[in-house]
């Protein structure tokens, strides 16, 4: 990967060295199809030494904590909180070298521009390498980022397999180096009093910025959730030919008008100004019943609702009921929709939003505003009090595959407004 | 099955031999789990000789044509054109006694009942045991009543065969005691200016009469259909998070929407006085790519659209085109809808209808008209240019299973109609 070198005197970030770890990762984590990185596993690991090894040679200070978290210091003039940057370092099997990773590297090369500059920030800058981000692994989120505020349960560290190899949480913390000794005890390794803003640089996961042709956006608020996993509707199967409407207990019409419902409440409130998206991604008749020529007598589907905000998943759940007991009435169905599984909405800090629009308006960097609909680490940061905000960098066909497309040129834009809005004094 | 004698002396029809011979075919033809008369195979054999017996009894005259249906007939005062009165004795497997069944027994109950009378009809009386009616089991339809006029192909005969034993048609035929020979010749044995009617009572296979209370209906047509079996909807996989509406290509939403569309149409061609019905019997998103966390990139579904009326079929075909268009424009997405396949739609005779509700008011039998959803061998008549007409009898629980629940009182409600109609001169 050839990147011109934007300058070593200016302080510029230091996108030669950003492009040869990508490429290094990609190169060691690598497979015929796409990058693993497995959370405590073989893949992480390097990644972990990689970027160890290329901050020992910037200077850095580089510690680690129990969950054997990364932290690698640049030194600041003054003795005020610190700035963290960073975002994890392992990834779904058979995924894509940027989701992460990325948030890592441009840490690395903004810090490293200021080195190459003998530049001292104003206050320090840590990057952080965490652990244990993607929930496939373990099937529990943000384990690393958790753990560096003493927020992971015993349970979880004797309780939870890795998927495949069927490790314990705990034992692949101790195979990595960690102490599961003092996670237990549940001491916090950070203390968000010293933290004045964690930046988390993530590539889009969505297709918005690549639609808009921007280089990058920066995240208003983390959604959360309410969804139904397994969901379903229950009529009765009838002849197809020889039930007139009025008789019918059609499940897949109740079904189909509760999806449409659905999106209309949605058109509705998104017009309204609400942050939200409305997914029913399964939805199916049963194979062993369902006939061409029978009016359907069941549907199963699963329903996920996300909303940057609290007031507005009430809404949903409001509309939800009333359009159940709605179309329960007119269709003579019965809805049974399980269990409602909750994720938090986590909003990021205004001021940290502002300062970084501030920077990207004077680099005369087109940016926006978003909403950001999967989970992040910049969540428990957020959830523990300290002030955080994310960088999206544009990016095509998505995330958690091999096909991530993120461009130099967009990363190179969203470090140099980070390296600008380091800086600065906090907001 | 106990059933009072309504009167030997008066000509009313003879229930009590109805009785015993649905108790014989339960008897003889069935298992620990519903009745199976296969189409040419043992079941449907037993059956015929039994009908065959008993007309013997009552002194009718019986014959066979080619294809084993047999004619049961009653000679009449005049030398008009005859009434032919039947169904079919072949059922599907593990099916339920009365489905088909019930409208030979009708036939033989109404003729005994002339027979211990005394009474001689205007016109002779023919009695039909129809074969091999339904299509489960040559996956042909009504090969026995095309069979009779003709139309059964040689193709056909060499070419399907029989599911499970595998046994081809025509050898099923030869080994019933038929004559392929005069079937691959397409003489027709049936002359339908000879018959001046054909009347076939069933049991109706909806929940209509059950619903409304009535022990009978009169049938106005014969619902066709068009139908498209492996419909699909193609979108584009996404995250359910990160994907803005307007970015979404969600094959599940179109899909609702499309389903929808068709039931507001349904309801508003209903209004209008359209007879019809909209079915998505199969609906379902891929199990192998749909994620509870992914929009939806595909959906496969089937439509079976009925209707008595061509226009009404045709004016549906146009509201599916354009649900379609407005569908795939409003969700960026791409319906393929596969092979259409069709059945014509047969309007029995209005005069017979007419006659059979004068019957009925005569008896002070409540009972109304409806178009039937299922395919019969009276659309076969009809399509041959017979007048017809289907006589239903209130049923509980559909029909093609153990669970078809007739009684014997809208049984003989039925039969007292029929017995009326078939002693006064044809319409």
């Amino acid at each position: 990967m050839a990147v011109p070198d934007p300058g070593a005197a200016d302080g510029a970030p230091d996108i030669a060295l950003a492009a040869r770890l990508f490429d290094e990762l990609r190169h060691r984590t690598g497979s015929s199809r796409g990058i693993t990185r497995a959370s405590y596993g073989l893949g992480e690991q390097i990644a972990h030494e990689i970027v160890r090894r290329e901050a020992l040679r910037l200077g850095l200070t580089c510690t680690t904590d129990a969950a054997c978290n990364l932290y690698m210091t640049l030194k600041g003039a003054g003795a005020g909180p610190a700035i963290y940057v960073g975002s994890h370092l392992d990834s779904v099997p058979a995924g894509g070298n940027f989701d992460g990773a990325a948030g890592v590297l441009m840490g690395l090369a903004v810090v490293a521009g200021y080195c190459r500059a003998g530049i001292r920030p104003p206050q320090d800058i840590t990057v952080m390498a965490i652990r244990a981000e993607e929930s496939t692994w373990f099937g529990a989120s943000y384990i690393g980022s958790r753990a560096a505020f003493g927020l992971l349960t015993g349970a979880e560290l004797d309780g939870v397999l890795r998927s495949g190899d069927r490790v314990a949480l705990g034992a692949a913390i101790e195979a990595a180096g960690g102490d599961t000794g003092a996670l237990r005890a549940g001491r916090p390794h950070l203390d968000p009093a010293r933290i004045g803003a964690f930046i988390e640089p993530h590539i889009e996961q969505g297709p918005v910025l690549v639609a808009e042709g921007l280089p990058a956006a920066f995240v208003t608020g983390i959604r959360g959730s309410f969804r139904h996993r397994a969901a379903s509707v229950a009529g009765t199967y009838a002849h197809s030919g020889a039930t007139p409407r009025a008789n019918r207990q059609d499940a897949v019409l109740a079904a189909a008008r509760l999806v449409t419902a659905l999106d209309d409440a949605w058109q509705r409130l998104a017009a309204a100004g609400h942050d939200l998206t409305v997914t029913f991604g399964q939805l199916s008749t049963d194979p062993a019943e369902a006939a061409f020529s029978k009016v359907a007598g069941r549907v199963e589907f699963s329903l996920d609702i996300r909303s940057e905000s609290h007031a507005t998943l009430d809404l949903m759940r409001a509309e939800l009921r009333g359009a159940v007991a709605r179309i329960e009435a007119d269709c003579a169905v019965r809805f049974t929709l399980g269990r409602e599984t909750t994720s938090e909405p986590a909003l990021m800090a205004a001021p940290l939003v502002a300062a970084l629009e501030d920077a990207a308006g004077a680099l005369a960097v087109p940016a926006r505003r978003m909403a950001c609909g999967a989970g992040h680490d910049a969540a428990v940061f957020a959830g523990a009090g300290v002030p955080s905000a994310m960088i999206f960098v544009r990016n095509a066909n998505g995330s958690h595959n091999p096909d991530e497309a993120m461009e130099m040129a967009d990363f190179t834009d969203a470090a140099r407004i980070l390296s600008r809005f380091c800086l600065r004094p906090l907001p």
